[in-house]
């Protein structure tokens, strides 16, 4: 692995904008996925307003300061903790600048987060054949002997 | 499938600490686990305040109003949608009533909640080898081809 | 679970013909699969070859001698191996009589051969959400933390 | 993936036996599982022979005809199958000359051999967190939604 120089983890700003909806659009397509465009808009005035109840979003970013990555965690309240479970929900990384440590540095991010606001758990999923990814994600966590059930509610 | 009689859902009451305390002790043996007292006592009190960002408390009652079963749902944001997904974190029926449509009837109270709020999503996780469980699950929603990270904080 | 009584279990023999053929048929629609008859014929005629190279077939048979449940296996080496891998590949036992441990009972038979074979391996595959049979599977030998692969060729 | 160039595949001989043994040896390592030594000669000895029953073995060279990567080849029987299933029990490519398509050609060489055979299928295993040999195996073959069981016999 190449060193990670010249990128650094901060938090996303509104000047990401135009850089962030690049990333999250790319991420969304590699899930093979659709999100509409004003739902983008609404998450990223989310992750903006630092309210508790929403995500924050991190980004990394290169030696301009221009995001090529990104990661998205929410603090929500679990039954089994009386502090806070961390769910990282998004983590991206622009294709061309992978395999330097950025997804690591991301996770790292959030978990110093998660550790300073006494969470007890940090969570992900991941597609079961995102190989890369879990190889990397079996460095850092245990993968869980669960299995995930969704239902999409039809949209009114 | 027996038919379900005499057992109705309802949301989880001060009066139902007893049994609630129970059944949620119950369900966290059956997973091999431990929650110390003082997190069980701050998570029912939590399930009754009702606040946003609390977890909602549903129990099946029998003919004498009490409870055999419950569910806890959490609402919360998430990136990929306007309005909200639902985590239904915990889901138990007390073994003797197994087998009457009491877990899907559960259920059935949540996903209906989260049409009334209009959540786009409900997800849950169980055990890989919680056939029971998923004979049912499997009926109702689909299981993601996701695998799920976790990592412990250790707790200060 | 109701002890198994009034059912044994003997190696496959000519007279069973029809009623093998029921239930291996049933078996194979189980699956949602398709064999051609003269396969199915091949089949019957191998298992009562007995010769080294094809599958031993046994049956569990009721009071009257009358097969209701199926095993086939297969001796077969292996590079791990200086003597066998017993492949289980079928498993089937009549609807109206499961719960009974005939399952089991089949499965302990093969084992036994095994055993006396000196084969160093039994094993089979079950599909993913077959729970009934997983939840005996999981009490009588190791998941793998293997995924299988496969490639159908073009019958010519 | 650099062009495979300078390496073809063969069957196995018996002037390969270092460098087999050396092979076979790294690959058992790799699943941090053991072999006896007798074990090991009896299956050189086996893949040698030709016989039915027994494996075929394949290995990749390199320009000076040294093996480079092996494979090894079970045709057997299959109740589903007129003619044979064909199990592909070992794969291994030696960590330095990977990422070349040695395992593709491998795998590549045994397909053909299994329709020249008329098998009906080829089939194989690998641990659920090889991701390097899944990302190959998933533009090859299909994965089974299929779960194995092992029971390991103990040898006397």
């Amino acid at each position: 692995m190449t060193p990670l120089q010249d990128v650094c983890i901060r938090r996303l700003a509104a000047p990401d904008k135009a850089a962030w909806q690049s990333l999250f659009r790319a991420y969304i397509t590699f899930y093979q996925a659709n999100v509409a465009d004003d739902v983008i808009e609404e998450t990223f005035q989310r992750l903006l307003s630092g309210q508790e109840g929403f995500h924050i979003g991190y980004v990394a970013v290169d030696a301009d300061d221009s995001p090529v990555g990104l990661a998205h965690a929410l603090f929500h309240r679990s039954t089994w903790s009386a502090t806070w479970y961390c769910y990282l929900e998004d983590l991206f990384v622009r294709p061309d600048v992978r395999a330097k440590g950025i997804g690591r540095a991301l996770i790292a991010e959030v978990m110093t987060e998660a550790d300073r606001r006494g969470a007890t758990r940090t969570h992900w999923t991941t597609q079961e054949t995102n190989y890369r990814a879990r190889g990397l994600y079996d460095q850092l966590a245990a993968k869980a002997p669960f299995v995930q059930y969704r239902h999409q509610h039809k949209v009114r």
